[in-house]
């Protein structure tokens, strides 16, 4: 994982393609993964084919990666497979509850996350597409996901094209905590988005958006409370006709 | 991540122990993940004193790692630094909802697992606790996280004293869908966990817990319907009391 100091999201591919054989072997790997009980509450649904893509794309905004990445990756909570295992084996299942949403979720996103580590360190780019907890009903309805299966992340992946400048972090002081959390001072807050308030492009944002700060720019603009409670509700009733929430 | 292969939980640590300055690095590092609008919606808290070890263990049902690990990380969801931020620069923040917790635990989770991936590249161990979202308000309480603070993930981390045997995994075909998801026909259910089900340790497990088959052992022993329920309830309250639900 050498490379990860320089990680950057990438959004521009070459046409170059992804083999499948390369494919699965990162799949495979990536199965080494933790997961809870060795049950491996994930599945992944690939998407190739440019018909499927164009259906994604308003899911996810119509950002051009959809449609422009070779391969597109969504990664779902699965307890339907262990579900149907149970059912054919004189076992009485109990999965239709938060709590496995929220196992399943977790198995999902570590192994996502460990296949966009291998896939990084192969020279692949991805993309992280947070639009998928957005509308998971129009994701579940183009990829066919029956009841007990929950889309919680997608990628897309591709040969890199472009070469972005490294983002901005904050410093590690500002998410660490020693043996219980210390709430955040003014003083500290100062501190640690200093450097993000200060960066041109942030400035920028903030210019020609007519606000006064930067955090004006993310309540105001990119996550609003409007849409978080509006996307909040839908969420909740996609939970209801998944089967994870009575 | 050439170990990745042979990965495996680790649970019995040698003495030796993790400098500051590597478990910094290797945090710092892990900053490289994607993450929601770059806001970085996680906190990590940094468990070395024995007396919260000793704490922390009742939430994770008293698995001996928790006491002897050198290392425990809480991985929490954050919404209150940004939201802090936000209000310390007239900005109206939005994230007491449910979406926004969905936002930050995604964040979390592949922050923690990114960590994992580097720590293991480095000769390290670590036992993934999935008893994190079973008594949450337990590891609240004890590491006093603020409203918009929700712990999501913990691994115990230290210098492996043990190599236990390799995990079986699911055939990749299992877990892949091309497209669109194809459910689950009996025979495949068959082929895709017949090597599972006839590993001898897990025969043996059915047949000391008078079960008739493996899938039994799951659904009437390990994650029954009745616990998850039971923990469905508390893990929702626990989001309203922490601010993620009204």
């Amino acid at each position: 994982m050498k490379n990860l100091k320089e990680r950057r999201t990438i959004r521009k591919y070459s046409k170059r393609e992804i083999p499948d054989t390369l494919l699965h072997e990162m799949l495979t790997l990536s199965e080494r993964t933790p997961t809870m009980g060795n049950l491996q509450l994930y599945s992944v649904v690939i998407t190739r084919d440019s018909k499927m893509k164009e259906k994604l794309s308003p899911a996810h905004f119509n950002q051009p990666m959809v449609k422009a990445a070779p391969v597109i990756l969504t990664f779902c909570a699965d307890f339907n497979r262990t579900t149907r295992w149970a059912n054919e084996r004189k076992a009485q299942p109990g999965y239709n509850n938060f709590l496995s949403f929220m196992n399943a979720a977790t198995d999902a996103l570590l192994y996502c996350q460990t296949f966009c580590n291998i896939a990084e360190e192969k020279g692949l780019g991805t993309c992280f597409l947070g639009t998928t907890v957005y509308m998971p009903q129009m994701i579940i309805d183009t990829l066919q996901l029956p009841k007990l299966v929950f889309p919680v992340a997608t990628i897309t992946l591709g040969w890199p094209d472009e070469m972005p400048s490294l983002t901005d972090r904050l410093p590690l002081e500002s998410i660490i905590h020693h043996e219980k959390y210390k709430d955040y001072s003014l003083e500290k807050i100062n501190d640690y988005y200093a450097e993000k308030e200060s960066l041109e492009e942030n400035k920028n944002f903030v210019a020609i958006n007519h606000k006064e700060t930067l955090a004006q720019v993310y309540t105001d603009m990119r996550y609003t409370k409007k849409d978080n409670e509006a996307m909040s509700e839908t969420f909740i009733s996609t939970l209801k006709s998944q089967g994870f929430l009575p």
